[in-house]
């Protein structure tokens, strides 16, 4: 995607700074600003261990989800597990930009990426505020010295954009989002901010972010491992003169942000710590999308299957034997299964099909694994990876 | 447990030949002869995938657990995802031994482990029973010569006998298992069987088999896949003068069933595929045992953790975040995480401990986690391993 230009939308403006956090002396602290306000949606963790900003920010967003002014991300300090000291910090960062931006703190929403369990270092980023508001600006550049800035172990830069058009007038959707896996040293985190120029209200965006959210970022699964401080959040600066009201520019914005997030989503995967193998999964003719959902997951969190994966071996009673271990009560004697055009097991039993064929099919970069459970007709997308000796080294290192 | 005697309790004839079903031409036919008749009970996969030996088995168990006669095993074929001619397979292997024994065919339990959806191979099984039975004897060699047999990606011989005395007479108990993590190429399979010479009906050794089994190979996690062809199986001669109607009787033989068992679920964790850490995990102050496996197994299941472990990083964030995720709704602000002696968490934050030791602490065979939940009484003990980049070359190679 990095290739591709990139659309802004309008009423924003993006920025990045060295604040000193990251060990690296890289760009840590970044900030999209709308400076006239901007509906809001979000999505959070389901960890019950929620980092302080996560705490803060849902306080935030639901005081003022009308009219967010800002967002200002952290990488190199999760600040989680920081206790009270934590969301003082969380809240005193927001206080401060606030007052900068002429703005209440409650329209401020903190995010944070990195090391768990370490103080937050509260003066460097408050002395980086000064230089973080002097590099404000509205371009394709801006937006993606925002993107470097929010990068952990990434080692791509991930944005995707689309467009809608309706009845003459245009709008666009921008989404920027690190994830890899999981943050080395510590923590597994996606932290996603689309903004668009649509007009909407914030229940508007929750409703269509919710479902927009279960059918991408949480069908995705690199190691299975859940966040502290997973964000998805939506603004929506009303800058262009289309209005979610009508329906007709609703489904557009639907489809527009669906492939803003399916793309972002698979990028996170094929950026996953040691990935090898992308995993295009889908589980067709099952009863309910809730059973489908059921037994994808169990496959992509197989570490036995994820390993054959990364050995391109076809091997697919590892795979029948996750489907008979989900909970899912089916008859294992109808399942068929395929390795892209190659079926490799017929009715719960082998199929006749040529080994190094298959082999070679699971070798490639992309691999599609389609289950029929021929028992219903429901179908259902999840994509994964496998599990490389390279995972564990990033993994496994002692923190020096 | 190599080194220590064992004790082989009256009643049963032991016997293992080479049949020809393993590659590597090692012995792979064992059998295990009550030549008086046994009462059984066997804890069977919960997988819905199940091997045709565990179907027949279940069967002839439901029909004859009065008077189980011989268990035949063989390893380097699974006999799963075989369809009717595998369940054929098995029926028949019971027929051939039964008119061999004198027996019925439904006092035979057949087992088998190895590759899933290869044809059984009938013939070359039996074309060795003769051999087979004519190798059977009552002494510790015998006994020792079944538990290699059946042995597969198994790196060492697992186990484990105790002795039981009440009023002056004695009883043993002895168990033999196989078990790796998953056997390769294919799958994870854990088979173990236990005799012992008390006298029993099924429903008193059922009884206590599910209650133990739920204690010790269920509080064991490799990889959390569960393998098509499970098997622990008990089997009570009753030639010695102890009778489990005594409750004084039946309270020893439960003691010394648990300590075969843990000892043999340990063993097996400890021989697991590519395992450089024993991680003995204690979750304390749970509200219930329920919640605390709950936990227990999110923690053990977490690649992100067991990585971690490999590496002896004492990172104790991940270990409270999977606490975060386990779906049990506690406050994760009381969650202390020990590292042996060192207290690495308290109250959900940072303790301050020194790094280096508990990198060292880590760097042991066995580590014990202890996680207090400071919420309830109960307490759970779990045992599980680290994930290795040797596991993922065992399990990633092209099966050739």
């Amino acid at each position: 995607m990095i290739d591709t230009p990139i659309l802004v939308p309008a009423g924003f403006r993006f920025a990045a700074t060295t604040a000193g956090i990251k060990a690296s002396g890289k760009a840590d602290l970044a900030l999209i600003e709308a400076p006239y306000g901007a509906s809001a949606a979000a999505v959070f963790t389901r960890n019950l261990v929620v980092a302080a900003p996560v705490a803060v920010g849902r306080k935030h967003l639901a005081s003022s989800a009308k009219s967010i002014r800002a967002v200002i991300v952290n990488a190199g300090n999760a600040n989680c597990a920081t206790g009270k000291p934590g969301l003082a910090a969380a809240e005193k960062s927001c206080n401060q930009l606030a007052k900068a931006l002429n703005a209440k703190a409650k329209q401020i929403i903190p995010s944070s990426t990195g090391v768990i369990g370490v103080p937050f270092p509260t003066d460097k980023l408050f002395k980086a505020i000064p230089s973080l508001l002097a590099a404000r600006g509205t371009s394709e550049d801006d937006a993606m010295a925002f993107a470097r800035a929010i990068m952990t172990t990434d080692t791509r830069l991930k944005t995707a954009s689309a467009e809608l058009v309706s009845k003459g007038e245009r709008a666009t959707v921008l989404g920027i989002c690190k994830g890899a896996g999981m943050i080395h040293p510590d923590m597994a985190t996606m932290l996603c901010y689309i903004v668009t120029d649509v007009k909407a209200s914030p229940a508007q965006l929750n409703k269509l972010l919710k479902s927009t959210v279960d059918r991408t970022f949480n069908r995705i699964s690199i190691d299975g491992d859940t966040s502290t401080n997973d964000t998805v959040l939506l603004l929506a600066s009303g800058a262009s003169n289309l209005d979610l009201s009508k329906s007709k520019v609703s489904e557009e914005f639907a489809k527009a942000l669906e492939s803003v997030c399916a793309s972002l989503a698979e990028q996170i995967v094929t950026d996953g710590e040691g990935v090898r193998h992308v995993i295009h999964l889908k589980i067709e003719s099952a009863k309910s999308e809730r059973e489908a959902d059921q037994i994808a997951r169990t496959i992509a969190h197989s570490p036995l299957i994820k390993t054959a994966w990364a050995g391109a071996d076809p091997n697919w009673g590892r795979i029948l034997a996750a489907i008979g271990r989900s909970g899912v009560e089916l008859d294992p004697g109808k399942v068929d299964i395929f390795f892209g055009p190659i079926q490799v097991c017929k009715k719960g039993m082998a199929a006749k099909f040529d080994e190094a064929k298959a082999h070679d099919y699971l070798k490639q970069a992309h691999v599609e694994i389609r289950v029929d459970l021929c028992r219903g007709r429901h179908t259902l997308s999840f994509l994964t990876c496998d599990l490389t000796d390279e995972y564990v080294h990033i993994n496994a290192d002692y923190r020096t």
